[in-house]
């Protein structure tokens, strides 16, 4: 674990005073002190300011920023600076700028702008990150460096297919390789010279958009290859920065980011990361989900919430405002999931430019007496009284969701046979039902050991890389249960069809065959009856988009379809391997009916959490290095809630003793933190 | 005629066994044996294959696959091959790339991406033709020669723009005949050298996209010369084959394909051939469109179903199953509207690439066993019972509806009166009509000798060129009906304006005159009170979109508006022009009131079908060269249906006898193919 | 004042005689004659005409054009043909063709095609202007030059860049006045050259559409450079003109046009004129804005009415007919709100080309006798009778609504709260509730003198600039009231935020202060309780959208939210400001709050007009220079609607005598023009 040195869990977040004349600065860290407010990330954005000319360095500026946050007693969270390059190295150096899917090379303009393979960017960016680690790594107040800004998006210029072709050589070492793994026979597509090979864009293998090609296997390898070029920026950092200071290093990720992909990026963090803008204000479990994904990146190593906005976000077409509370609510989930500081986008409002509107601790009038402002200085508060509790705490879960970026990107770049799943909003809907359940989860990539996991929840497994198929039959083997869907293992790590029957090297664990499917736009509905748990009545869910035909090979049918000329026959279905079980999803069941499955899955194994049937109440543990257990209670609803404790312990948070079976009350949004009496 | 030659209706389809390892192949015509799968078209994408470097031509894999095919007994369709090319013809030549109509120079990619006139493409296309042809024309097993692949698409380069000139040239002659033309006084927009021509792009004449344009009589020829310019290449490679061969040659064309003008290429078919892949699963009057519209390619020659999925497309957003039994009545329905061949697309499904979830005939496990497989075999069995009985047969109609590319292309084009009229669409309500009739119908060009038809009907016939007009007239003055509608007979062939009364040359068979039009958004309805047969009730049906104001000019009123100011003005007429009758519909009816003017025509030259009051339930008539009728009775509902015999006869297929006045029951998506006793 | 100087109101429109033979012409002036038609704007898109080739100039068929208009006695609005440049001219120069959003150079094609900073554009469009000018200032038939045509679009050429880069010189000085203008500090942008800046666009600043900008002070520039870059190019030609000839020079306007910046372009026309083509037929009040923004640009002299369309519109997806009646009804609402000619577009159809079924007075067919000729000619007897009573006559309002250019700008690139607020459907909310109240109202610039009005009106002002403020004080401090709306006064010129409270310099005359604002989807409703005027009952009407949080600082509230958590709060607010009030709407209200919010002040200044309560019933008062007082009464309902006259006098179009408080009936579309007894 290579978490930063803090005595409590930091709060704050990014701190932008080179936008703002001294004397601001004083009436910023009086604001500061009000609201408990001990660490402030710097310097995201100073690429221009420090390095204003090719050959000119200058750290006046950041020496006093960096200066007066350590005179004021903050940890700094330190950036290199180089998530936007200065308009002068776009002028000098063309390159340095992207080409997009459509074929055409940008200009000077907005932020993460640099092609990953321009030589010149990997230079000087390198250099800065150098720069900036030998200036300030003596500094105490600096206890982590934050590497560029939220890494994403992509680049189609020359200098691109140059490195992928560099790629591509080390990945296949010969063309006959790459074209069989590319089926180039197909569709005359035989590459005879290395050259010859393009990125896929809409000027090469793609129709309509980034996931629509004539060739999966390109694009597939294009995305893994500009996954892996950012990632060599971020390594190209990171080894400046050792060369003084052994300090942790991280970079702020996003949660599901399609683009990147962050197991192949993990290793290389020394602590994980991430910013959380949800899409909306009624997606507790997708923030949930979020958050364990990233728990997940360093083998449940705590993270830090590098950014959340205190009111509203300023991108989206409409920006609603975070209601009173549920600014503290999300904060304190997540600490819940694994959070290891709350810092928020951002300490002062900018002037000007596209976050003007951006909400922020400070707002344009200064005030320190608003409603926001308040509701930070309240979370503050709470946390100086929680202290290091929590610091370094583990989830001690026994279920494990898979979730795989390969699959992500094959499931949807695929043509057929439906363009309307999306491998996020299956994912969802599987880890929704764990999180009513209220089950602790560790969602973590395929190639996490599966053996300390009672239930391994595998949606759509597009793709199977490797021994996977041996580890999940071995979780059943010794009685675990292993849940799969519709549309898993059709693939190998090529994106070519397994020659055998679907669903490929899972048949055997699932106890099926499927020969045919169908797929329906989404107003068709085929009802799904489906045996719940042992005793209880069947129940009649919907299930959409894409349909399977199920034969049986020997597994149990727990659910069938009601309509179409398939009636009658298996939509969910159970199969007996080893001591354990190998359940099958074999269409897009609806929320009731994911959770009907998933239900019974968990019961079998004991792992039902206390309030699965309290609505919006979300229960996680986390347990300390010594072993304290805390338990969060978090009311994402706008109406109090009453439940009987289900241990006994302390409220951390008010302080009040709670004792096993009486009653505890959450208002609105409420929230408590149990630490609990028997561990 | 000159169709292949072959002693019965071939059955199979699309083959690339260079896919796959030799011991597949065994395999492969194991299972095409036990399907009775008699012929394969082989070669589609070979190019990369077959010349794989600038020099060098290599036929090693294509003749042991040929050899192969030859050896087993099948017939073979074999391919150029030109329907992709290689990877180092792109390099090699960029300018063989297409250029897109965002004026985007592609590089190497997908399919169909060779410009038109690019002298290397064309060079190289007619030279592999010529090689494909010179090497494998002896080869008896040989039938058809298929020449590259679903023509389509565009391209906008420099070397269009120069072919695009000189295709101007001959067709104008002078720059001030093509100034005439295009109306160019108009927006300042006089030509002065054929030089400052440009190919109507987004960066040139367009806005929103390919129909949005500033000047119609550019668009509109840069259609017909792109339509023009692949048909050279067809021409290369056809004149390429006859240097060796004399088998009739063909390409697969796609129905009712806006960017090819099929008329214009008919003649240079040797004989028709089309994929068919309708959008929905409930398109049976669509699908008989097409295949209508196919027939009429070659004067009512029968055409190849040159494609069709067994089971699903991959290229759709959502790609539905064929129900069990829709793939046997859909090929019946083909072979029933002058199909003399049914193969499918594809018999063995790729593993990797975009249609790798495309429907085959054998999937990805390899299975014999499959539902899909297993309605292969049936179809297979009843196509070797049927024999060659049907081979030559035509479909004795004496209705013709007119399709017209040019009529097509302008009203889409045009701005004004409402891009949301679809050409296809109102085609297709009027062709549907028909059908619900049971009446056959041939679909014709504008060229078309009218003189064989009681009843012409031409809807949206936007462009009127020729004379046109007076063999319309002739059809009327002696005793035939005329049907045509509104946004007919606006424009000369350079979509000009007639300078005269709408329907312009229409109007004196019309007898009426349109001074002025409406139009609106779809949901609003203007309903029209429509006068149904004699003695009957009229009824109220609604029209939308377009509402032109009939002032009749001695025509009869047969339905009128009931809403809006011109509310009780004729929306329906009928004039007595010779022997014979014009009707003219003014707005856009619903499918009744479409039909409802459809019946009274046919029922008064007592072409009314036997059972047009069974919905869904098609009939349609072939006539076999020896005199032999066939009548297809496709019931496209998914329950059964029972109606009365109205001819005696043996149902080909279950080999029963049928009495005239018996009842004959056709189960779901059931099919019989009745030898009638009274030919 | 600066108009055409005429003896009546012109009637006419564009005429474009070089599209057909001369023997067409006779018979267009006979039509002419038959419908009063006395003025032809010529010329418009003449320049390939004019100039054939580079240096040669033809203006024999204009000669002849001309010289027959002046022969027949009619009044000659002259082009100078600027408005489309030749092919020619595009091939010698492609520099001349603009560069789209895109970033993509487009050829030939089009129109409004020049890029504005083209050197040879604009040393040629002038050079034509010299010599058409020079050529027919003698004739004594021309009344007015019209320059260009419909001024708008954009580029995006280097050329345009370093006119850009030459515009911000002049506008900051220093490259350190732009970095704090721009406000560079964020995101690294600070640019240290000029050369540094480019064009904002889809390859620069830009994500999702020209309205998505991450800088909003480079995009703001922007748009006032292009739009000051055009009023370059009308200068050029204007300057040529008046080397010849003093007569007014004008330039067609589209109305709210956003491109283009009409306030800082009026003073340099000498009259306005401006095309009306509203967006469908139910848009009075649309229409009745756009006309007093037009008459607002030089200071409420009257404007000319340069285009509409007689029957329909060809351009858009759907162009409805204009019913019997709205034409007459639109042309005289033009009149009552300023227009001293009614002009058409076009006098004779097209035969090609995209505005080939664009209405025109004479059809395709030539005909007189078609409905929409006799309306023309209806309306043509009209004005006759009419003569030059209304010509110079004003519009006695006593109530200005504040249209800004920068601040509809400003609002709508912005990111954050909410970009579903539109700036126009606000405006229009608030003026469509001014003509409900039959109003007469002013629609001026934020920089008139405001001390004539007792009301003003600043929707959604977003950017206040200069001493408007207090100017805005002055206007309550003497009695008078001003209303603003949510999302005003957030910022200054730059675009920056104001580091105060919201709504920044406005709050001490709203006596209000915001800290926080909601945003919400549209089907997010929250019920407004709404005070109406003394002694009634209160009102519950529906907010949407921008939903601000308001802390009243002195200000009574009058309104206030009903949902959500900040239920009870005030949602609308009056301040006492002197002897006057600020009103401040801080949410988006539906019509019925808009509505009760404006007629409370209106009652209370005794503003509302004669018949607030008949719906769509319109009135408007011009006064003529000798003191005729106008009053125009417009139904704009298809039925019948009867009142009691308020004023008596003499109805100019029936001629009959109308005494106070005799019952008067206007027809459906009907139209009465009472020249009042009492002025």
């Amino acid at each position: 674990m290579n978490l930063p040195a803090t005595s409590k869990l930091p709060f704050g977040g990014d701190y932008n005073p080179e936008q703002w004349p001294e004397e601001v600065w004083q009436e910023d860290y009086r604001l500061f002190d009000s609201a408990r407010i001990d660490t402030v990330t710097l310097g995201v954005f100073v690429w221009a300011l420090t390095q204003p000319a090719p050959d000119v360095y200058d750290f006046s500026t950041l020496d006093r920023i960096v200066e007066r946050a350590a005179a004021e007693g903050r940890n700094i969270c330190l950036a290199t600076g180089t998530g936007a390059h200065p308009a002068w190295l776009a002028r000098a150096y063309p390159e340095v700028t992207r080409t997009d899917f459509e074929g055409r090379r940008h200009r000077f303009g907005q932020r993460h702008n640099s092609c990953p393979n321009s030589p010149v960017f990997r230079r000087l960016s390198a250099e800065l990150a150098r720069r900036v680690a030998a200036r300030y790594a003596d500094n105490p107040s600096v206890v982590a460096w934050h590497v560029g800004n939220e890494y994403g998006g992509a680049c189609h210029c020359d200098l691109c297919a140059a490195g992928f072709r560099d790629w591509l050589r080390a990945r296949y070492g010969t063309l006959e390789a790459l074209n069989a793994a590319w089926y180039t026979t197909f569709w005359s597509h035989t590459f005879t010279d290395w050259d010859e090979i393009e990125p896929p864009s809409a000027l090469t293998e793609h129709w309509r958009g980034p996931n629509h090609t004539a060739f999966q296997g390109i694009t597939l390898d294009y995305l893994r290859f500009m996954s892996d070029a950012m990632l060599a920026n971020f390594r190209d950092e990171k080894a400046a920065i050792r060369e003084s200071s052994a300090l942790p290093v991280t970079t702020n990720f996003m949660g599901m980011y399609r683009p990147i992909d962050y197991h192949r990026w993990a290793a290389d963090l020394d602590f994980a990361s991430w910013d959380n803008y949800p899409p909306d204000d009624r997606s507790p479990a997708q923030m949930a989900l979020a958050h364990d994904l990233m728990r997940g990146l360093k083998g449940g190593q705590p993270f830090w919430l590098m950014e959340q906005t205190p009111s509203y976000t300023a991108s989206r077409d409409v920006n609603p405002l975070k209601r009173p509370g549920v600014m503290r609510l999300w904060s304190w989930q997540a600490v819940a999931h694994g959070a290891d500081a709350v810092l928020f986008f951002q300490m002062r409002a900018s002037r000007g430019a596209c976050e003007k509107y951006h909400g922020a601790v400070i707002g344009h009038a200064g005030r320190g007496d608003t409603r926001v402002f308040r509701e930070v200085t309240q979370l503050g508060t709470e946390l100086d009284r929680l202290g290091g509790l929590v610091l370094g705490a583990r989830t001690p879960a026994r279920v494990a969701l898979l979730f795989d970026w390969d699959s992500w990107w094959a499931l949807e770049i695929s043509d057929g046979p439906s363009r309307l799943v999306r491998y996020q909003q299956v994912v969802l809907a599987y880890y929704r039902a764990l999180w009513d359940a209220g089950v602790d989860v560790d969602v973590v990539p395929v190639t996490t050991d599966l053996s300390p996991y009672d239930v391994v929840v595998a949606p759509a497994l597009h793709m199977l890389k490797g021994d996977l198929p041996q580890r999940l039959e071995a979780v059943a083997e010794r009685g675990g249960s292993v849940v799969t869907t519709f549309l898993s293992g059709r693939v190998d790590e090529h994106d070519n069809a397994f020659l055998m029957d679907v669903p490929g090297p899972l048949g055997p664990l699932m106890g099926i065959r499927i020969d045919e499917w169908d797929a329906r736009e989404p107003e068709v509905v085929n009802p799904v009856r489906l045996r719940t748990g042992a005793g209880r009545v069947e129940v009649e869910v919907e299930s959409r988009l894409v349909f399977e035909l199920v034969i049986p090979q020997g597994a149990e049918v727990v659910g069938s379809y009601q309509a179409d000329f398939y009636a009658g026959t298996p939509a969910v279905t159970r199969n007996r391997f080893g001591a354990g079980l190998g359940w099958y999803v074999a269409a897009g069941l609806d929320q009731e009916g994911v959770g009907t499955v998933v239900r019974q899955v968990l019961e079998q194994h004991d792992l039902v959490g206390p309030y699965p049937d309290v609505p919006e109440l979300e229960t996680a543990v986390r347990v300390a290095p010594d072993g304290t257990r805390l338990l969060f209670l978090l009311n994402h609803r706008a109406e109090p809630v009453e439940v009987v404790a289900h241990t006994g312990g302390t409220d951390l948070l008010s302080g009040d003793p709670i004792e096993y079976g009486q009653p505890i009350g959450l208002g609105p949004y409420g929230v408590m933190v149990l630490r609990t009496s028997t561990p």
